[in-house]
């Protein structure tokens, strides 16, 4: 029996389609008879027959009943959905009884993780500037379309500037794909160089993420150590990889710089052995102590090496924009493998930081963060020497927005995170970056201090040495 | 000879550093000579003597010149850093005859492409009103971390209401991942299954981006013919793949519809064998003359079903704005694989759409385009049966935003091609979407509708009948 409900939101052919597909469904309308005639019913609701007609359509074209010439709209056997609704039954409990991860909060800690930015050297002010210019400029062209593929234009453009006068990366927009975020334009490679590759040196200690990014795409991932002036190259001349992944620049979690001649070393193994290099230059823009370090690509443009930048690191995590600089030799290949990729990164959000470097906001705001960060670093160092003087070895300095400090005292890592963090104090892992941890000597942790001020550093340093009983 | 410019942008250190540097490396300064000390050059350029230092560092960092205990800065061997520089020296000639590839721009035509969307559908100053608010209400903090890792708690919160009231699907928050594109989402699931499958059944005609991501990805695509309503199960439970892609509401590009009984022994296929189903929803918000055909999600919920939906065919493709639905079963392998995944998408990006859901907009928008797109879709099968009569056959009726078009003159996909462009109308292959071309009749072309107005669709269609001389 079908009833109306007075509900002005439902079309009046839902509602009847919904209250016919209950009916077959319980089984009241059982398999095999017919649906009355779509004039009887629309009479007997006082409804067009056009809405009846549409009801049934719907039940057609869903396949509870099926319209046979001559004969009407046989109802058809659904007692499996009915089974298979029952085997699958969602269970609401489990919803109900949840926290959402993200609301379980921290007490007040000192957490020296890396990653996060500080909002107070954020040009907020700035940003929303370009935001609002943006979207006044914004029409209903830009928002139904794709981007291009390998990103706006003028966002290429501008990086592809910046990129010549901050670290001699010579290349043209063309060569320049906008990607959102590191795991995405790690995961472009690896499917840039599947089939051919399928193996991939990595530094060790090296970063985890790329490892498992490499890992999570089938590639075999072979270590290679790294000395104090980065990647051991005698191992890799030795490994069978035809990739190699590095960071020269500031090799992560080390620190390490790799000096100009090894530099060269690197771009000849890869030339001579017909190998790719991928560059990761992370966090180049972030360094106080002295210039930033060109990237290896700057020396041999167009040859070998694939060049990874970000916004992460020196302007926001939150934008989700990084890039990457391909080779021409490779720019065929591209072409071909993702000739169906769209850009993951949407047009207005390419505009705001298009029209940001435009005016000239980004070089600015790199200044201003080197100086903070300077700031920053000289708190840390300052505050390790006078708490922990010489308890503790600091590794990775003058650049970047974390060190690495080992214990002299023979304290593990575990133990060190653990004292610390009945302190209040949040130190991160080492090990995690070892792929082969019996080469880890088990005396280090990470201090990350982009998040943190300078008065929290101090703090935060004077209870960690506090917890370590220095 | 070192000369300081009186250039106040470049600090005094880094001039000194460049000359230097230029002299080490056309060899003016030849290796194991030393740098002059830092007093002296001092006292020469009256600078102070910290500046030299700044300098020297910076020779030392990038390893042009090594310090030695007591003897000063000995300058090193760079002549390969020349001989590489040489050879790959970077072709500025090719950068400067290029017309950026998007400026090229095509003459005024009737352009039936599918993807694109009308920017007269385009609820603009909805949009730029919760961008508006999104933006006045942005913080640093907000720019400064990362969203978390499966996209914001409220985005995917407004999402999960949706799909339970519109699609069927019974999910909590945390199933749910907020992707960059349908690229990012399969790409994702790609890597989820790595290692486990190797081998996934595909619609044969079926979306040829889906086949290209697997195949990027390393997976063995196997095609499973479509009929009338459907994937073909017969020949799916003779495939050895334990996936299968399908786009059951809608086929693409066929456009059939999989009844109910067929999407239930679907399911009862992924349950007996243990198999997944990637259930692609692309176009489900676009129907037009019934409403949404229920996904196969709703009928088992967290069974062996993978939801794909997005943001691109309804509201924005240049929003990037994708998301999974993940059964619970996968949950905990996500959370391995992905540990250090960040979302993709930015903060204040998935803001925005948080808040047009929020407000109800994007309920009403989608009133709105279902019923634009029939007006389209209207003035298409108008046009065609006025202008071309019983010459051609129409394929995939009642939804999504394209349409099949099959010559009954004996016309081949690329005659119609070719024809239609002297008239000014692209129209497009269908050929693309066969892995084995040898299936296809080779008799039909794909017209999207999305972009074009129904004036235009309307005269499109009439300059197309000339082509064809109809």
């Amino acid at each position: 029996m079908i009833i109306l409900k007075s509900d002005v939101n439902t079309p009046l052919y839902i509602q009847i389609y919904e209250q016919l597909k209950e009916e077959i469904m319980n089984g009241s309308m059982p398999a095999g008879s017919k649906l009355p005639s779509t004039r009887n019913l629309a009479k007997t609701l006082a409804v067009g027959r056009n809405t009846v007609e549409n009801a049934y359509l719907q039940l057609t074209s869903e396949g509870y009943v099926e319209s046979k010439q001559g004969s009407g709209f046989i109802i058809q056997n659904v007692t499996a959905v009915n089974d298979l609704n029952k085997k699958s039954q969602y269970d609401l409990r489990d919803e109900e009884s949840k926290v959402p991860e993200e609301k379980i909060m921290n007490p007040q800690v000192y957490n020296f993780q890396y990653g996060h930015l500080s909002g107070e050297d954020f040009p907020l002010r700035l940003w929303k500037k370009v935001s609002n210019k943006a979207i006044t400029s914004l029409t209903a062209d830009d928002m139904t379309r794709y981007s291009y593929p390998k990103g706006e234009y003028e966002l290429r453009n501008e990086v592809k500037a910046y990129l010549r006068k901050s670290r001699g990366v010579l290349c043209d927009e063309e060569q320049i794909i906008i990607c959102a975020g590191f795991e995405y334009a790690l995961t472009l490679l690896c499917q840039l160089f599947r089939g051919d590759l399928n193996q991939i040196a990595l530094e060790e200690p090296g970063y985890f993420g790329a490892r498992q990014i490499f890992c999570n795409n089938g590639y075999e991932v072979l270590p290679i150590s790294v000395e104090q002036d980065g990647l051991n190259l005698t191992s890799l001349e030795e490994c069978p990889a035809k990739i190699v992944y590095v960071t020269p620049s500031h090799q992560f979690p080390t620190g390490a710089v790799m000096p100009i001649q090894k530099r060269v070393r690197l771009l000849e193994w890869a030339q001579r052995k017909e190998c790719m290099i991928i560059e990761d230059d992370y966090d180049s823009e972030i360094r106080y102590n002295s210039r930033p370090i060109p990237s290896i690509n700057s020396i041999a443009a167009n040859g070998n090496v694939i060049y990874i930048g970000t916004m992460s690191k020196a302007l926001s995590p939150s934008l989700r924009i990084s890039y990457l600089v391909l080779p021409k030799k490779l720019m065929e290949k591209y072409a071909q493998r993702f000739e169906i990729y769209q850009s993951p990164v949407a047009v207005i959000q390419q505009r705001m930081l298009t029209l940001f470097m435009k005016l000239g906001y980004w070089e600015s705001h790199l200044r201003k963060i080197c100086n903070a960060n300077k700031r920053k670093y000289d708190s840390l160092i300052h505050g390790i020497t006078q708490y922990m003087g010489d308890q503790v070895i600091i590794h990775g300095k003058n650049a970047g927005l974390h060190i690495l400090l080992e214990s002299k005292q023979g304290l593990s890592e575990s133990d060190m995170i653990e004292k610390a963090k009945a302190y209040g104090v949040l130190v991160y892992p080492v090990s995690v970056f070892w792929m082969n941890k019996s080469n880890y000597l088990d005396n280090m942790v990470l201090l990350g201090f982009g998040n943190l001020s300078e008065e929290e550093i101090l703090q935060g340093i004077k209870e960690f040495s506090k917890a370590l009983r220095i």
